[in-house]
């Protein structure tokens, strides 16, 4: 099934809870804006496009839901959940992009029904679209994999991160099931909330893809083993200077130069933020519990915590940026994709 | 009370059994050389220093429970049981170090009690001497603190990897506890068993040490954002070419270089290794489930995990590193220190 979509008969929300895995796959119905505002902020969906596809959803939600009966008070409803929906997770792009698109199809609309029409049609769109740009960029990436190659990954870019098939974690499916390539992965296990063992190695197992799991601390060790040929990762957000993605994407970059291993990052253009400069972007911070806690056992006394949910990568250190229309070289021209 | 310690009258080790800090302070009685194997396996006891000293009160534990009646037969008793000891864990220099001294003071006794009081008092003079040793060490390298820096470290090389006091966090409790000067530490988590967030923390706020913990993934994002004035590590070997250290450190190192960060090495000149170079020394794998299981919840699937226990940082990548006798910095012509 795909990682989340709109269940037409009920008008809800259906999405995999993959605070769960990798031990039961769990489908949960959201029903309400609260319950998918508390699925975004405790990670149940997580992933850029998968964000974005859960806030478009998400304002549907909201239109549905409404009991206003003009459309000026259907607007006021939709917008102030969106503003709150949108504020959940500050780092991504995607989220405040696909709520945008949500919120001008309602605008586009001349009845209240109408407009919750319009409202599930823009996310169910918006749905299908991930998928299909997922395939289109994978296609594109897979030319930078070459058959034996091992390629490094950091949390999880794959399916559960989009709808249905993945971004950096999509390249390496699009190489080995579409063209037959032999890659091995190493995936990171993303601390603290251990995205790359819980969900990459569980879909890339799943899936027949050979994957090795080691601590993120490790990824330099066995870049200087000379193990590792490239490293593959999705983004947040990604501004003219800098790429936004999960805390240690940074550290990895550092490693891969110092190597000379390529560093490739992958996202749709929806990703792209043209407005803005690495300085402007708030850096989501999450909670201390995620680190001094894991299943109820206490790790650490109490003492300050910082727990950066991202770092930014500054675009000289990536050596390709792998996108559904192209692949997009040094130096990075993003402006010229607006 | 110290780490580790020889109980005169029970004729045993007593030990802090470090598996359950920071809940629970336990000490535990190790009275058989096999205890003694499966403490220094299961790190109830780790950190070089410390797992050197462990070594020795187990050969003397061995010497002790021999009920060999002639000199050679307990010689072969505690060689047997010195090579199984020095096996258990084969990055540490210490280890093998401190269990040779304590062979040659038993092969240094003219009867069987002669030996088996030359072992106990030889192994107590290890442990003394680390206090010792790591005291002059902090002192010298305390001068390489600022008032008010932020140093970033990794793993424990604290009073817990040591007999009482610490040759990384010893330099920076000289700096403050001894010197009085504001220091603030950023104590890394150390995956996969967590030696940042269990012990160093602990230890640190224990003493009223102003620290911050965070992922090993987010220290690149603090070096970059400008927070970090120095790293300080301990060693589990310092060869010609190379320090071997906790997994995690040679990425540590990498990313210092990136900002220009200074990369110090804190260990007792026991931790070198004149005879040897990186590529002659084993990395320890240990086991995966450290990766796959949180205290008994499942964090990954059934797929392979590479579990390196050590790195090797290039010598050239280091700044400096602290011994007890004095500050050694490049070309680190460690050969004149044997």
């Amino acid at each position: 099934m795909r990682t989340l979509e709109w269940d037409e008969n009920k008008q809800c929300i259906r999405m995999i809870d993959q605070t769960k895995l990798p031990e039961k796959l769990v489908v949960i119905e959201i029903r309400t804006v609260d319950d998918l505002c508390e699925a975004i902020l405790n990670m149940r969906v997580r992933g850029a496009p998968a964000i974005g596809v859960a806030g478009a959803f998400g304002v549907a939600l909201s239109a549905v839901n409404s009991d206003a009966i003009t459309t000026e008070a259907l607007m006021e409803d939709v917008e102030k959940d969106a503003k709150r929906i949108v504020s959940l997770r500050p780092t991504a792009r995607n989220l405040s992009w696909a709520v945008e698109r949500v919120l001008n199809a309602i605008n586009d609309g001349w009845s209240v029904e109408g407009m919750k029409r319009g409202a599930i049609e823009e996310a169910i769109e918006i749905a299908n679209e991930d998928v299909e740009l997922n395939k289109k960029l994978s296609k594109n990436g897979s030319k930078l994999i070459s058959d034996g190659d091992t390629v490094l990954t950091h949390c999880n870019a794959g399916a559960l991160a989009c709808v249905e098939w993945g971004t950096a974690l999509g390249v390496i499916r699009w190489a080995v099931l579409e063209e037959g390539k032999n890659v091995s992965v190493i995936a990171c296990e993303t601390r603290p909330l251990n995205q790359g063992s819980r969900l990459t190695c569980y879909e890339l197992s799943r899936d027949g893809i050979d994957v090795t799991l080691v601590c993120d601390s490790a990824a330099a060790y066995l870049m200087r083993e000379g193990r590792i040929n490239s490293v593959i990762v999705g983004a947040d957000r990604i501004t003219q200077d800098a790429v936004f993605n999960k805390i240690g994407t940074y550290m990895h970059s550092v490693c891969a130069k110092e190597h000379g291993i390529p560093f490739y990052v992958a996202a749709p253009l929806s990703t792209f933020d043209f407005e803005h400069y690495e300085e402007d972007i708030e850096i989501e911070i999450r909670d201390e519990k995620e680190i001094k806690f894991c299943d109820g056992k206490r790790l650490a006394p109490d003492v300050p915590i910082y727990n950066p949910a991202f770092d930014a990568t500054p675009i000289e250190n990536v050596s390709a940026i792998i996108t559904e229309k192209e692949i997009i070289y040094p130096p990075f021209l993003i402006e010229e994709y607006k």
